[in-house]
């Protein structure tokens, strides 16, 4: 006897795909905004799906999550008020969390149903989410982020791809808006895709950023359950260098994030060096 | 009218696929040694695959060979001979003979099909094979290894997975051989897979290698088309230390390679370095 060998293929775009074989299919809904799904894998453990992207698993999600809270965390030399916009699975919010000096933690999450599905399905990724600091609110990243001026210390975008409900968050007066709301010395790092993919996003990114932030800075970790398995990210900070930071771990139980990783994050291959040069 | 919808899949392991649309096979055959085809894909380009297993696309194949060929060939002071085990298709070749200081490099490449099929179907990647300074041999490196001593200054073994014909060029007895043939300073680096995947292969040839050679000291690379997108390389050096080493780039021309990569690319996700603490 012999159970059917059902694999997930997620189409990255017309010509690629990647497939995880799966033991079942979890959940599944539409909500307000998006597909969400959460099915069982044989390799990468529990996955969540929005709109048939793969978003997080158990068995990567560390990379990804402690990539985009650590770098800008310890780039800010005391950061005590920090806004999440997106990442209802509170994987980000767990890693902000760590930080002694975080006062106050604010997640704008516009699709409620990721963080009541995270909570049920993910509870390790979730589990920051019950931390008294943290302030969780439903609602759009984009008006949060317009309503608030010279208030936040660290702002990251944790979004979805450039499409459907994410799409604004890609957007120069998105940026505009974020400056705004971080203080003088703010930083804000926002998920850019993946260079062997999407060069033109991360070209059009860096032009936006580098307009409204004295620094603009890529940096690149490795997902294996994102498109190419390079993954970026581009962080605007008004005066604090991630270079000339990062010389101690201020947090426990990383599992990729460390002081060296920082720096070496930010080396990048020559033909993502010349995405900018163009 | 339209054309079907035509995808190679590779199972990477029982429970992971990677998939690519293709626009045609440009060859197929059974060698002595393998299957072999040729595809041609949207994403990236022509793609050579062995025993079903991606070896090198047109897009990404720059990532491999610079990084196996460049970060020994910036560690040793001065590589004047150089032998690549394996490698039939000349993209390690190319990037040895940019070096000025190469007089002498050796192919030692099992299965003569992939030298001819590679000529044929990527003249760019097997360029470097019509080089003055080029041995192409179509011979065992196993034994090519064996029958020379103190010869050396860099081995490359660009093998495929640790299946079929190179499951010897994973065997302690093979690393052995590799540091006789080498002379006193001599450096070698071998192709080890992903971290993510394949942790215990990794941690073998990383014991196998330190009980062998002065130092061992495994580095990474973003490959899309290779599991997981983060391949690993392990280093095994007589004298010469790669962190204190390539200061300055000595060879034109790269994409991936550079300075500020060499030494990144040896600093390990946690994760990564516990695969030798455990």
């Amino acid at each position: 006897m012999a159970q059917m060998d059902l694999w997930f293929t997620e189409r990255q775009n017309e010509n690629l795909s990647i497939g995880m074989r799966i033991k079942e299919t979890l959940h599944s809904e539409v909500t307000e905004f998006q597909g969400m799904d959460v099915i069982d894998t044989f390799q990468y453990g529990k996955m969540l799906v929005l709109d048939g992207c793969v978003m997080t698993t158990d068995k990567d999600e560390f990379v990804y999550h402690e990539m985009l809270a650590h770098v800008p965390m310890h780039t800010h030399p005391n950061p005590k008020k920090v806004l999440v916009v997106g990442g209802g699975d509170g994987g980000i919010i767990r890693e902000i969390v760590k930080h002694p000096s975080v006062e106050k933690a604010v997640l704008a999450e516009i699709d409620g149903r990721v963080i009541e599905i995270s909570k049920q399905y993910f509870p390790h990724i979730a589990s920051g989410l019950s931390d008294p600091r943290v302030d969780v609110q439903v609602a759009d990243g984009i008006v949060h982020v317009q309503e608030h001026e010279n208030e936040y210390d660290v702002i990251l975008i944790d979004s979805t791809d450039p499409i459907g409900p994410a799409v604004g968050l890609f957007a120069k007066e998105f940026y505009a808006s974020v400056h705004r709301a971080l203080k003088d010395d703010g930083i804000f790092v926002a998920q850019t895709e993946s260079p062997f993919k999407d060069p033109d996003l991360i070209r059009r990114v860096h032009e936006d950023v580098s307009s409204l932030f004295a620094q603009t800075h890529l940096y690149l970790a490795y997902i294996p359950t994102y498109p190419t398995g390079m993954w970026s990210f581009t962080m605007g900070s008004k005066r604090h260098n991630p270079l000339e930071a990062a010389n101690e771990l201020r947090v426990k139980d990383t599992r990729y994030y460390t002081p060296a990783i920082h720096k070496a994050a930010f080396a990048l291959p020559r033909f993502v060096e010349e995405i900018f040069r163009r």
